[in-house]
């Protein structure tokens, strides 16, 4: 089975990593750049057929590990 | 318009960011975890209307500055 997890920096925090993109695309000539926010992905194999169970495993990887939920939001889709 | 682009390492590449991602959970007791691959993906606010316009232009910033075309593949989408 194959868990892919989205983690995004919450809509009330400020991401310089996205507005450095965002002035870079505008001096390379994209102008109609608005806003820009930037985010991870991350696909993990998991040694498992149990979809409930795997649910609840990458839940707590998310929170003990691939996100920090004080900044961080995340999500995943489970496929297989 | 919406373009949501994501940045994945190709297939042949190494992924030590995912390696070690893989090593820290392994530490962590999810031991059923297998491969890890980590990616980037960016929302771009465009301010257009013009679909056709739109693809060619996000493509165009995929290829200049958004992924490095050496070792990264690139897909996006447009929403709205």
């Amino acid at each position: 089975m194959k868990a892919i997890v989205y983690v995004t920096i919450k809509a009330n925090v400020l991401d310089p990593q996205g507005n450095a993109v965002r002035e870079a695309l505008h001096a390379l000539g994209f102008g109609e750049v608005g806003r820009v926010r930037i985010g991870k992905f991350m696909e993990l194999e998991l040694n498992t057929d149990d979809r409930a169970q795997a649910e609840a495993r990458v839940r707590e990887m998310c929170e003990k590990l691939l996100a920090n939920t004080v900044i961080e939001d995340y999500r995943f889709e489970l496929e297989g």
